[in-house]
C-alpha cells in the first residue's frame, strides 16, 4: 500500500502502535506539544536531519536500520554531553508514492532504538512531501550531573581518550560505494558495514567519562575536525600519536587494498560516533578503571598542548600538521 | 551566490550572526547538543515540518515571512499548552542551487520571530538536500504553571472560548490560489493574506487562559477537528452557536463572492492559530476580564455537552452535525 492510499490519520495511528507509552508524568503524542517533567539538572536537546539520496539510499540501508541510525546519531550527541536520553520528537516528510511498509519500518527501527536507549517518542510531525523521505529526529535528554560536558574546557596536559575504533564507518561507506551490500560477504565486511549502517552509541562510556573529562564530544565529523573544536579557544593545540589510533584489522586491510592510509580514514573519515574526551592526568587512572568496568575498549591517543595547531606524531618522531578544514562539505 | 558555492561552514557562520546569543546558563549552537537549565515546571517541546511545494511556494511567501511563520506555528503549540517559548532547534535541508539570500532570509525571519516571542536559536542541523527546502522547527518552552493545559479535561457545561477570528487564514489561502499576491490590492485582502502568511501567536491570551481553562489548544486543523480532540474521551460532546463564530467582514465578503458559507471556512479551514479553550462557568468572568486586560478579542462560541457529537446550532435553533473527520489529508 502507498502512503497516498493510507492517508495521514491512518499512518499516524499505525506509527503510534509501534511506540512504547511515555513514562508517568510525561505527555506524549496527541497534544499540542510534548511535556517533560522538571529535571534537577536541566535538559539537553539535539536534532539531526537525514535526506534520502544525500544521507541514505534504500539499496544501502533497510528502513528499520535507518530508523535506528537516525535515533542513534542523536543519542550519541546527548551522550557526548554526559547526558541520558529521555524523549524524542520526529518529523518525517514522505512522498505519497512511498510504500507504507517503508515508513512503518523506519518507525519500528526508531522504536527499537528508543527502547534500547531508554527514551520515548513524544511527538513530532508527519507531512506529505514531494518525493522520497526527509527525516528529522530531535532527542531530549537529562544531564547526568549538574553541568553538561562541553567541547571547550580542555587544558594543556589533558590526555586524549577515544572509545572503540576509528575509520571503520568510512571503510563501510567505501564498501557500499563499491557495491558490497549488507551483511557483506565475510565477517570483516560485516564489521565495517555495521560501523556505517548500525553504529552503537557509547552510552556507558559517556556516563563513565562525563564526571572526569574537561571536554567531550562524539566523533561524527572525523577526529581532526572534532579536535579542532576542542582547541578552538584558549591558544591550545593537540598532538596525536599516530600509532595509537584505534584502527581495526578489517579497516587496515581495506585501506591497503585501496592503496590508502588507514590513519587518514581515522583522522578524516567521520561517522564513527565514538567518544573523544580530554581527561586531566590526575583522573586518568579512574577513567581507565571506569571504562574497563563498563567493558568499553579505548585508546589514549595523545595530549592537549599549550601551543596551537593539531599535529600527528609518527613512530619515527616526525610530525605532520593535520588540517582541520578538511572534511565533508554537504553542499559540494 | 548559490549555497553550493558558499559551503556548509560559510552558511552556518552567516546564520549564527543573525541570531541573538542564548541567555545566561544556556548552551547554544556549537556543541554536541543544546542545554537548557532546570525549569521548576518542566519543559514543553513541539516540532513542525514545512516542505517547499507542499506547505509553501516562493511566489506566495517571502523567505523572511516563511521563517517567521515556521517559528510562530510552533510557538502557538507551546502557548496552547500554557507555556512560554524559550529555545529553538531548526533543521534545514537545502539544495545546492538555492540562493544564499533565500536561506539567510529564512533565518532572519526566524531570528525576528524568536526575539519577539522571547526564545533563542540553540541548535539544529543544516544539510545539503536534493532540491528545494525542507524546514523543521522545534520549539522548547516552559509551562507557565505546575502542569501543562491539555486538550483533554473538558467537562459538560464548560464554555468554549475562541480568540481572534476564524476562517481568515483559509480565505487568505484562496486569494493566493486565485493569483492575489502579498500585500494584496486593498486592506481587506491584506488582512486575509496576513492571517495566512503572517499569523500572530496569542501569547498573552494563552497565559491569561491557562490557569482557568480545563482544556486548551490552538486551532491549526480547523475548529471542528480541534473540538473533536476536546471531546474524544469521556463521552462528552460540543455545541457551537453558529452566529457566535468570530468571522470578520473581509472573510464574509470573500465567502459571498466565492458562493461559499463563511461558517464552513471557520469550521474546517484550518491554520487560524487562534486559541480554543474550555472554561468552567465559575471562571468565565475572570477569563473575560483577563482577555480584556490583555486586549485580546474573543468569542464565546458554545458549550461542552454531556452527550457525544459535535453540533452546530443555527439561529433558527436548527441543529446540524459537524463532521470531525473532514479536513485536510496531507497525502491526498
Amino acid at each position: 500500500m502507498r502512503i497516498r492510499e493510507l492517508g495521514e490519520r491512518g499512518l499516524i495511528s499505525r506509527i503510534h502502535r509501534l511506540q512504547s507509552p511515555p513514562p508517568m508524568g510525561f505527555v506524549g503524542i496527541g497534544d499540542d506539544a510534548a511535556y517533560l517533567p522538571s529535571s534537577k539538572h536541566g535538559w539537553l536537546a539535539t536534532s539531526d536531519m537525514l535526506v534520502e539520496g544525500r544521507h541514505f539510499r534504500w539499496d544501502w540501508i533497510e528502513p528499520e536500520q535507518l530508523g535506528e541510525k537516525a535515533v542513534a546519531v542523536n543519542v550519541s550527541d546527548i551522550v557526548a554531553m554526559g547526558g541520558i536520553p529521555r524523549g524524542c520528537l520526529t518529523s518525517l516528510s514522505v512522498g505519497g508514492d512511498v510504500d507504507v511498509e517503508v515508513v512503518e519500518g523506519i518507525y519500528r527501527g526508531m522504536a527499537r532504538a528508543l527502547d534500547r536507549y531508554g527514551a520515548t517518542l513524544l511527538g513530532g510531525d508527519t507531512v506529505g512531501g514531494r518525493e522520497g523521505i526527509v527525516l528529522d529526529v530531535t532527542i531530549l535528554g537529562e544531564p547526568g550531573a549538574d553541568k553538561p560536558v562541553l567541547r571547550r574546557g580542555s587544558k594543556p596536559g589533558d590526555r586524549l581518550m577515544v572509545t572503540g575504533r576509528l575509520g571503520a564507518a568510512y571503510a563501510g561507506l567505501l564498501l557500499l560505494q563499491h557495491g558490497v551490500r549488507w551483511p557483506g560477504r565475510n565477517a570483516a565486511e560485516r564489521s565495517l558495514l555495521t560501523a556505517q549502517i548500525a553504529p552503537q552509541v557509547r552510552v556507558e562510556a559517556g556516563l563513565a567519562l562525563a564526571p572526569l573529562a574537561h571536554a567531550m564530544t562524539d566523533i561524527s565529523d572525523g577526529l581532526v575536525a572534532e579536535l579542532a573544536e576542542f582547541v578552538r579557544f584558549g591558544g591550545i593545540g593537540a598532538q596525536v600519536l599516530e600509532e595509537r589510533l584505534p584502527i581495526d584489522e578489517a579497516t587496515r586491510q581495506l585501506a591497503e587494498t585501496e592503496k590508502s592510509l588507514a590513519a587518514e580514514w581515522a583522522y578524516y573519515g567521520g561517522e564513527d560516533y565514538e567518544l573523544l574526551a580530554a581527561v586531566p592526568p590526575s583522573r586518568l587512572a579512574e577513567a581507565r578503571e571506569r571504562l574497563d568496568q563498563a567493558s568499553v575498549s579505548y585508546a589514549e591517543i595523545g595530549i592537549i598542548t599549550d601551543t596551537p595547531g593539531i599535529r600527528g606524531i609518527l613512530p619515527d618522531r616526525e610530525e605532520r600538521n593535520l588540517d582541520a578544514t578538511r572534511g565533508y562539505n554537504h553542499f559540494a
